[in-house]
């Protein structure tokens, strides 16, 4: 007993030079900061903060201290609150929803900034749904998803990709947003780095950023078709590095990525031990080649998909994740934690939208991107050719030129598009959304075209 | 500029330093777990904890640093995974789970275990459910829920509780579990303190964990009628405490306090400006006088409630939050980050749940509740008569006794009943819930009487 005492007064004393030593620290910082508000503003923070954190990883593993925690420790040091601030950018959605406020108004607005087809869900699934009161689905259940339906979801896969999963690969989630959350939250840790390929949907590092992961962004353009480097992503790639995001079809973008380059990628992840989060849920709207990446059985992969984009569905809130049942059963504790379970009713009707023949919204899709861009070609906007998903991701000018103050305009005009800040460093860019009729889709165009010339 | 890199430098010297005292103060740490083992059972390590803390928060003083600070600091130093780790308690959910899994093997078990009512949702709720396609409620819609069902929420919750409140007050959620996560994880930060009175469910401190905010528990007793001291309470606030945590009528012991215990929390509350996360889900069922927090008015109370319990509709997963509107706008943060919205048939659904009568609902839990109480007595358990919510939270024997190994035992012999310890450090208890057909109940409390006989 006294031995622990003695121990205890040992770390009690630690503990005690060691919040001396945050104070000393803090000081400076705030010294520093001092300075840099005399002179302006100074060297960029980021390559500092690599280089410290090299410093505290490299000491750790001669110290033998776990680098998790000695990242989380320097976090801590360096941001006192990990949490997201209120996001300044406007995105997609902020622009929606001031769209749908002008509406209420009684404005007309044509949407063309959310990714919402305006056809309906499968009639089937509106049947279910009225069905499953008298059958009894209104109970709880397990939190990973009702048997029956994490079953269908299983042939679904097999069907579908080729893949052989059973129920115990699938997590069946409120849309495919909070199988994006669980991941990013449950597989990594705080000082964890994860890769993002941008332009991207703002969700992936929006989830990165509530729990203190890093997210480092490749930065693709226009001009370079919107492909990765490998050589960037191998450079990017250090200790902490956990994960890395892909999302093809992409949005906004449209791309596709070429097979051997896809291919190059997933080595990259295999020789790093990388987990894979791929965001699939465009792929049914592909219009050439296309390679779920649950082809490449990779066991570090968590393929997530939603009824909200092929069947319509997305009011409905749900969709799933494909993964070993090792990460599924990590990504589970966040869905205990914050749902219990996925509404019962909501997914009896998914299960029976499963049998729903929806090859006419990929048809439906797929002209309206195809008269999207000969418009736009006729428009002189620059943008490549969608290869899948829903929208054209279009330079509305130069360097200068301002999404934001663009889309806010056009919301005056009666037209909603999408600034492409919200999907990264794209200030002249727009996401203009191909889920109206065509007539309509070309009266928003007709806005556009008498804005920007 | 090359004062800054000056002082950078010393910023980086001590940064070390501090890592290398961090690997210091775990191998101690390590050592005295060492010892534990050895010895079995050591000195409660909570008074230690308010020791060491003391300490930092005096010296802090001496020093000049911020108090919240430092022990932010200290509780990073006290709990280096700040995340809830898999949870080896045996709680209700985990007996849920195996009895479930054991009817699917072809037994049948009495389920005393769970809190979901054995009676159906209204029909009225099931009818809407089928009417939801047809009226298009399949979209996209408000992060905080239906601008139509937060309406009709706000005329409910002045209707119940004569409390004048806003849609602007409302936020939906997939149960009042997501409210309870949401308003935890976005309106404290990481080494913040809250104050949860135990017996509670366990959610409250699992969201607390999630996020590195410290729980601190009353204890409250059988003998002492489930009631807390109050000097406890102010005992316990120190400048770190941000929240506390009420829940009555309480889950597991159906306690509601007395009118006058209740108004003293608050003004301790509102003295010391903590937030008054009220959780009133079994507000349905309440068998004496019983007062909503929002009959205080007080800005930082935030009010959960579900249609779980008082409409039976635990399978639909819907609920909402009552609050100001800052808060309500803090906590659609997460929401719009985990979910985008809740379904949308679900919220229309739960709107038109509203108008049912459900004071039957009340009267069958009540007479069970007598019926249970009357059988314990008569099988000399300890308990207090509840005076609301579904349960009885009944003393199994002294000191020695053990609720999980009792749980275990009478699941073998088909009936599942919930450990207390699921609820706090309450081993010698269970919980044993009123969710059955009188007869079953009775069935169940003689497979119990057998048992601990």
């Amino acid at each position: 007993m006294s031995d622990i005492n003695q121990i205890r007064n040992k770390i009690d004393k630690i503990t005690l030079e060691m919040v001396t030593m945050l104070k000393a620290r803090m000081e400076l910082a705030q010294e520093i900061g001092q300075i840099k508000k005399t002179i302006g503003k100074g060297i960029t923070d980021d390559a500092r903060e690599e280089n410290l954190r090299e410093k505290v990883i490299s000491l750790s593993k001669h110290l033998g201290l776990d680098e998790a925690i000695a990242s989380k420790f320097l976090n801590f040091l360096l941001n006192e609150s990990i949490r997201t601030q209120s996001d300044q950018k406007q995105s997609h959605l902020s622009i929606f929803h001031r769209a749908k406020s002008l509406e209420e108004e009684g404005k007309k607005i044509i949407h063309m900034e959310v990714g919402e087809p305006d056809f309906s869900p499968p009639k089937i699934a509106g049947d279910a749904l009225g069905q499953s009161y008298e059958r009894r689905f209104f109970r709880y259940g397990p939190v990973s998803g009702m048997p029956l339906f994490r079953k269908a979801l299983a042939r679904h896969v097999l069907k579908k990709f080729n893949v052989s999963v059973g129920p115990e690969n699938i997590l069946v989630s409120p849309g495919a947003r909070f199988s994006v959350f669980s991941a990013i939250t449950t597989l990594l840790n705080p000082g964890d780095e994860m890769i993002i390929i941008e332009p991207a949907w703002p969700a992936y590092k929006d989830c990165a950023l509530h729990v203190g992961i890093k997210a480092r962004t490749v930065h693709t353009t226009l001009k370079g078709r919107w492909e990765p480097s490998c050589d960037q992503i191998k450079k990017m790639i250090n200790a902490n590095t956990k994960m890395i995001v892909l999302n093809y079809p992409n949005n906004p973008t449209g791309k596709i990525l070429p097979d051997a380059l896809q291919d190059e990628i997933m080595t990259i992840a295999q020789d790093n031990d990388l987990y894979v989060l791929s965001d699939e849920i465009y792929s049914e709207y592909t219009y050439t080649n296309w390679k779920s990446i649950l082809s490449y059985n990779y066991n570090k992969s968590i393929v997530t998909q939603s009824f909200s984009k092929s069947h319509a569905m997305t009011g409905f809130r749900i969709g799933y994740a494909v993964a070993s049942s090792t990460i599924i059963a990590k990504m589970i504790k966040i869905a205990s934690l914050c749902l219990t379970n996925v509404s019962e009713p909501i997914q009896y009707a998914a299960m029976h939208a499963l049998e729903a023949n929806i090859a006419s919204n990929t048809e439906i899709i797929k002209n309206r991107l195809y008269a999207l861009s000969k418009k736009a070609r006729e428009m002189r906007l620059e943008f490549i050719e969608p290869d899948g998903a829903m929208y054209l991701y279009a330079k509305i000018g130069n360097e200068g030129s301002d999404g934001v103050h663009l889309a806010n305009r056009l919301l005056d005009r009666g037209l909603a598009i999408a600034p492409g800040e919200g999907f990264g460093d794209y200030k002249n860019f727009i996401r203009i959304s191909a889920c109206q009729d065509e007539n309509i889709l070309m009266q928003g165009m007709n806005i556009l075209s008498r804005e920007i010339q």
